[in-house]
């Protein structure tokens, strides 16, 4: 047995798989580990306001299973970027309870803390295994295939594009067009996931907007316009961080923002880019125009992929056992090896590849004036778990 | 067998089951008609412009099991008053095609056209048979303890009222106040059934608002604040249709509301009492607030309650039933024989008693300022199927 404690934290915003990520980082620790298992309260912020920890070491294994089916972030979760200071307070702590092991769950932001953690640890002749272990329903991290989360998101969005949909159909000549809002600031990786729901060409999603294209106000006109003679009702998957060619967030074209707490605009509140395209549409083509605007609902649904919990607590485990074996400034990532099968392996990333970079939809999943659905359909539909029932229609042609 | 040709279709907005009555009409008169079973294509709006159905006699098993399976209308639905014009040319295209059987699955708007073509085609002496087939997420129609689509669009709300508090919680520091907005208009069933949610008295969501209580600012200002400084954060659900003293739509007193074609305000569009609550809590208590609004998704999600699948397919074999042994004027509806087993039957209503009357929510669901929650959380569990997984919480009094 490897002696010494374990702290583990939660960071960033929440997913419905980041503790089954939790669960296989304590299971793999409470086979290997002859010390405690602690959990961080609220993020980095939660351990620069209060030292005490929960402890985990004895979460019997229904509990363990419990939690992996539990969504949002168990121990509470924190945004800040921390300074000199932060840190340092931090890894006072940190040998205060003789805590060896640290792994961070969280995105890119995130991984910021166990590398630098391990730096100041290195510095100060501490010994210290820092590890940061994959969340995000964005999927812009590097390092991985695809971040666990992001497979359950997708399925939840594509679900409900495809119900949306329908809903939107049975009520043409009513409803016109309507956007359905996704997450997403730089990288359109979820809202392209709403590609899965379509079963036929026409079939909506009848557009997909990406930050990664460049907002043509005339082209998308243009396009709607037609759509609609077409099909009488255009549906519209929009990531909240489109930007026109002045490089504005629509999302800003249409209301004053809020800034978060590091200064970011919160795309997320307000009507953002959904208000802005349904005022567009209704005074430029005069359509009827709603949005829905799931929120935070979109990226902690119970409804997960089942092959994304899984992955979850096996990079959980990954996390766990790099820890344990002493490794550090790593994360488990996946590697795809097949499409059909599927088959993905875990390899260890270096932290530094992965800290502060977003990693947007690349090229290959791009045309140049939007997304490669062929392409991006192989790639993602693996993740959501059993593909979605294809609708039966009673009207052809719809 | 019966003689005649019947006619089904659907009407107002959509839901998760509103294709199952439609599956439980057809498979019923498959079995007992000997005539046309047709589909109305895009509720009555597409009867009165054109005048072809879709053959809906032929669908084999396994179709109708998919269909059954289908969110949305699949036969297109539609919205209007009809005046009485359009009453007399939709009964000359009904005479046309010798259709002696009519069923019109849809609200309390629109059962006044099986009602109203009733009358006509007595005064006319044409021997018609018109049966109306309850469906509504709003759960406001007489003459049934609940409509189709109620249960599901309740177990929609109740687990996505669950998830979101599990993220606000993780959030808390970041996040403060988040809303998430139901549908309904005058009768908070919606939003009541997200109640259902709460495993402990502190559990979110913490304030319900509801057409059927008027609302107090001061009041609700007061409770945000204490369960603030209690919790860290604040879920309200709150029903899109809540009113101040003065009988305003909160929605608005928050911006130009829209009109629906019967010149109804659409309280749905655009940021409605999401962003009045938010607005208001961010001026006065300084918190930082947010919102999901979840639109459509929530009253055609894919994740259905069974027993309100069941309960639709069975409605509609009912008015199939009632229909072809030659009565009219009716709708069948639920009746609650018992909670505990959970047992309904079948009745029929009087098609007056259900046209153009709302049910909100009664008496003795409601306290003076918001819902008896022990009272209603005993009628609205069954609806919703299994019972949500209770979370693992890691964090105590969390």
């Amino acid at each position: 047995m490897i002696k010494g404690n374990l702290l583990v934290g939660q960071s960033g915003g929440p997913t419905a798989v980041i503790n089954a990520t939790l669960a296989g980082i304590i299971s793999f620790a409470q086979k290997k580990l002859d010390g405690k298992i602690y959990g961080m309260r609220g993020g980095l912020e939660g351990l620069l306001s209060r030292t005490d920890f929960i402890e985990l070491s004895n979460l019997n294994e229904g509990q363990l299973e419990r939690l992996k089916q539990t969504s949002g972030g168990a121990l509470g979760s924190g945004r800040i970027k921390p300074g000199q200071e932060d840190l340092e307070r931090a890894l006072s702590y940190l040998k205060q309870h003789d805590i060896r092991y640290f792994i961070f769950i969280g995105g890119n932001g995130s991984m910021q803390t166990p590398l630098e953690l391990e730096r100041l640890a290195q510095k100060q002749g501490y010994e210290l295994y820092c590890i940061g272990a994959p969340k995000t329903v964005d999927n812009d991290l590097y390092g991985t295939d695809h971040a666990p989360g992001y497979g359950s998101a997708a399925r939840w969005l594509a679900q409900h594009t495809l119900d949306s949909g329908l809903d939107l159909y049975t009520m043409r000549g009513f409803d016109h067009f309507k956007v359905v809002e996704a997450m997403g600031r730089h990288a359109g990786w979820l809202a392209a996931a709403s590609v899965l729901a379509r079963f036929r060409p026409t079939d909506p999603p009848h557009l997909i907007l990406l930050p990664e294209i460049v907002f043509d106000e005339t082209a998308f006109l243009s396009k709607v316009e037609s759509i609609f003679k077409r099909e009488g009702c255009v549906l519209v998957v929009a990531s909240e961080g489109v930007r026109d060619k002045q490089g504005k967030f629509l999302a800003e074209l249409n209301a004053a923002l809020n800034l978060d707490p590091v200064g970011k605009p919160m795309l997320s509140l307000g009507e953002g880019i959904s208000g802005y395209l349904c005022q567009l549409v209704k005074e430029k083509l005069g359509l009827k125009a709603r949005y829905d605007k799931p929120g935070t609902l979109q990226r902690g649904a119970a409804c997960v992929s089942p092959i994304d919990r899984e992955e979850a607590f096996k990079l959980g485990e990954a996390a766990a056992q790099y820890a344990l074996e002493g490794q550090s400034g790593l994360m488990p990532g996946l590697l795809r090896m097949s499409n059909a099968p599927y088959r993905c392996k875990i390899v260890p990333t270096k932290l530094n590849q992965v800290v502060g970079r977003e990693r947007i939809i690349p090229p290959e999943f791009l045309t140049s004036d939007g997304l490669n659905e062929a392409a991006f359909h192989e790639y993602a539909l693996p993740l959501i778990g059993p593909a979605l029932a294809e609708p039966m229609r009673l009207r052809s042609g719809e």
